[in-house]
């Protein structure tokens, strides 16, 4: 059996989000699994010393652009979220506690959040709507409040971005196969001609 | 007649050269020109506040092989070139001399001196390795050498490289399809789709 992929994002990042719609079927092509590894981009940016892209001079406005017109070449549903970018620790420790219990529910909750921010305009660091998100999902409200403040749970996602970045994540969406790492939803094109001829 | 692709590329950017073994093809088959304009990318980095991507730390090292893998996966002969990156004044200034003169000539002199760097290891930043490149194609080098250092020239190039930033470019390659934005090699997708369908 071939080792999964590991996909980490940021439930901020619109480049993740396209990256969350294509990369399970993606891996599925080539019997390949996907681990699902959330992480916080704010982290990163103090390792880098890099701003968010969207608050550099020229870069910015570039960006905000590409975002909506990569949603239409790839055909996935955006709407511009505001505010943007946001502090994703609520999603990213909600998404940690599901999936220490059922990864299969943890990846469902991450695309309802997803899609709560990215399409719906809900922002979901705000504790109470990410919880609101997971109780659709059926989730239980109360028990998903407490651990959004459980010292093990805050630690969870701190030991996985801490191991993300050790392992050289910088930005979102990154990808490992095996252990090459491709960065951006514009190196799918890579990882697919990766898969299909073992490295190129 | 459709207005001309508008390709930037800095002389000493990796994804660039990429970009350069492929624009006028790309052009070609939606009936496009393409015009191209070389500038400095260190000038856009002083307006962004952003250092070279191989000086960042996580990126920096992914970066470096992310040039020799995209060259593999686009087919594009690459060697790392060693210093790296390096001011690109001279050659820009041998670009815009020529092309002031004849366009077609000017572009077969960017092929050639991007090769020289990319693929020969010569450090076209030296003006003497950039006028032995140009001798080659048959340009006088004692011409040459004396229009390096005329104010004119100098001139010429910077305000190709100040137009490129008050039309918001950023980062090389960066092509303009009509008055659509596209930076990156990995954005050449979106422009074909771009020029096959006029826009999305």
């Amino acid at each position: 059996m071939s080792e999964p992929l590991v996909f980490h994002f940021d439930f901020s990042s619109p480049y993740g989000y396209l990256a969350s719609t294509k990369i399970d079927a993606l891996g599925a092509r080539y019997g390949r699994e996907v681990v699902w590894k959330p992480f916080l981009i704010g982290a990163t940016f103090k390792a880098t010393g890099l701003p968010s892209m969207v608050e550099i001079p020229l870069k910015g406005d570039y960006t905000r652009r590409d975002f909506a017109r990569s949603a239409r070449y790839h055909g996935v549903p955006y709407r511009e979220p505001d505010p943007f970018p946001i502090a994703t620790q609520a999603p990213a420790r909600a998404f940690y506690w599901v999936d220490a219990q059922d990864k299969v529910r943890a990846k469902r909750l991450a695309v309802a959040l997803l899609k709560a921010y990215f399409v719906d305009g809900i922002n979901i660091s705000n504790p109470a709507d990410t919880i609101a998100v997971a109780k659709g999902l059926g989730h239980d409200a109360a028990a998903l409040e407490a651990a959004l403040n459980d010292p093990a749970v805050k630690a969870l996602l701190k030991n996985e971005v801490e191991a993300a970045m050790a392992r050289g994540v910088f930005g979102s969406p990154f990808v490992f196969v095996d252990n090459e790492a491709f960065w951006g939803i514009d190196r799918f094109d890579q990882i697919e001609r990766w898969l299909a001829t073992g490295g190129f």
